[in-house]
């Protein structure tokens, strides 16, 4: 394992402190915990905490601010974070009109987050939560759904347009959930990542190898194959993401490609290109455009492929003001 | 050879075609070249022109956009463009105010840069020029001068802002000759760069290997050595930069830790956290902070640390607005 780090053990301590150093206009840590709140809470908003394991940065720290969240919970690597540090998130950044949990559909953050709500109702604080699972590597008949990956950055963004709106906390989960089947993921892996305490990779793939389906953490796909070209690579996420959108011509979309870490801006924009050339050919309007690494896996090599069928505000949400770490739109 | 990509030779063409489609609020192509400029010329306005090889992305055509650059120039990978691409640039974005190149110090850049001066200058455009050379790895009396690396990006920004606030192209030159000092980086590679035209990487190091003072293509640095904790890592970055920039207790720095490609956000903030302990235990005030991956070397796995020495104007335009693809500011 070869990684800019000190102990393996300290190492979400250690990037917190370097996200509050290097962020402290916006960021500030709830004493005593791995949470990052937003420094200056707008009173009256409903509040919108995420979080889950560290190792998916940006995600969900570097989208605390402005616009966005309220309240992101940093776990151990790979690993939810408890019921009382997400119960911390809550209390710290109500101000009165509630909060929205967003939640990746992972057993664990499911467990730990519901358990959280549940405390916080009975403190008197209205919460309400959604489960995002937008990654159709998993069958929709899989007992524990499927996995919550990119797309969640997405709900952050679009959820937090409408949060700083002004919407009220029941309006909020009626919009998550009508717009949650709209947004699919599908990404494929080059590489392994390697979770620093572990110190090897959770796979390894031959040298001229790449696997369709991976999860953020390294869960088995849905196939391995000789690595292609880019448009042959896209041409497969594509079908499998029409499959289940099963979208016609003349549809809205929008278009996340979002690399899993250690995936060159580069190859990005060439994978963005064969994407939207298929696209095209598929007769769909493509109103919106990402290029990013928002939600990674720690190093691994890749690149997930995001489709949004949009309504007629999820564009403009998408495009709405913010001001995070990691995202910034015109403010 | 893993890489996301089709036909090793077509990638600067679609790679440019990607960034298009993905950024056409921002960016638009100068006809029948490679140039990338600003969507939205500000008349009157001194233009700033950049570029070099391919393979540094988000730079520079990511930095194209209000507040920085009004065009670069992206030459095949790791090789410079053509003087006739970098005229065609010059060309069309001078809006009568004159033009600034920012060039980074390789001797193919500065020798095609300074052509295309004297043509645009034949054609009665003011061109004015100022070269990069912020990598202390090379010693200063190496024959070809010090590499342009991070750094240039600052100066893309410190500049940008300051056209905006409609300097004359002889105020800017003059501006940009004195903070040019002020500017210092250093950088630390884990494992080498793959063109992909060669198809293997430049370098290889060993398993518990890294080399200080590596460069963006992959030029031999000053020392290999066995991986150290972070911590270690930023003192020897450090205790370089220090005996270069010889400051004093008290005096006011920016730091930038910038990412060289395949390096993992949770790594980038644990590093910036070691370097900012060590800058406090030095004295300096600290007064801007940044961590991203804006210089990177195709997939070389690394970090640079970019030292600024912030005169009274420096941090006003490091964080003035600004919106291109890569670095967006409140605007």
């Amino acid at each position: 394992m070869k990684k800019i780090i000190n102990n393996p053990s300290h190492i979400v301590e250690e990037m917190i402190e370097g996200m509050l150093l290097t962020h402290g206009d916006i960021l500030e840590r709830v004493e005593g915990s791995n949470v990052l709140k937003r420094k200056h809470l707008k009173k009256g908003k409903v509040a919108l905490v995420s979080g889950g394991g560290s190792g998916h940065e940006p995600a969900h720290a570097g989208f605390v601010g402005e616009g966005m969240l309220d309240a992101a919970v940093c776990g151990e690597v790979f690993t939810s974070p408890t019921p009382d540090q997400i119960l911390e998130a809550i209390k710290a950044v109500d101000t009165g009109a509630g909060v929205l949990l967003i939640i990746k559909n992972y057993s664990g953050d499911v467990m730990n987050f519901e358990m959280a709500q549940e405390l916080a109702e009975m403190e008197g604080i209205e919460v309400e939560s959604v489960i995002i699972d937008d990654d159709i590597a998993v069958s929709k008949d899989d007992t524990a759904g499927r996995r919550g990956v990119a797309g969640t950055i997405m709900m952050h963004k679009i959820l937090g347009a409408m949060a700083e709106e002004g919407a009220s906390l029941k309006e909020m989960k009626t919009y998550a959930e009508s717009i949650r089947p709209r947004i699919k993921t599908l990404g494929l892996a080059l590489s392994g990542a390697t979770v620093p305490e572990v110190g090897k990779p959770g796979f390894v793939l031959e040298d001229d190898e790449i696997e369709y389906g991976v999860g953020i953490h390294g869960e088995p796909g849905y196939r391995k194959e000789k690595l292609q070209p880019s448009s042959i690579l896209a041409k497969e996420l594509i079908s499998q993401l029409r499959q289940e959108m099963n979208w016609q011509t003349g549809d809205e979309y929008g278009v996340f490609v979002n690399g899993l870490g250690n995936t060159p801006k580069m190859e990005l924009y060439v994978f963005m290109r064969d994407v939207l050339l298929l696209l095209d050919q598929e007769g769909l309007n493509v109103s919106y455009h990402l290029v990013e690494e928002y939600m990674t896996a720690i190093d691994m090599a890749g690149v997930s492929l995001t489709l949004m069928h949009m309504d007629d505000k999820m564009k403009n949400y998408l495009k709405a003001a913010s001001y995070t770490a990691a995202w910034k739109e015109r403010l």
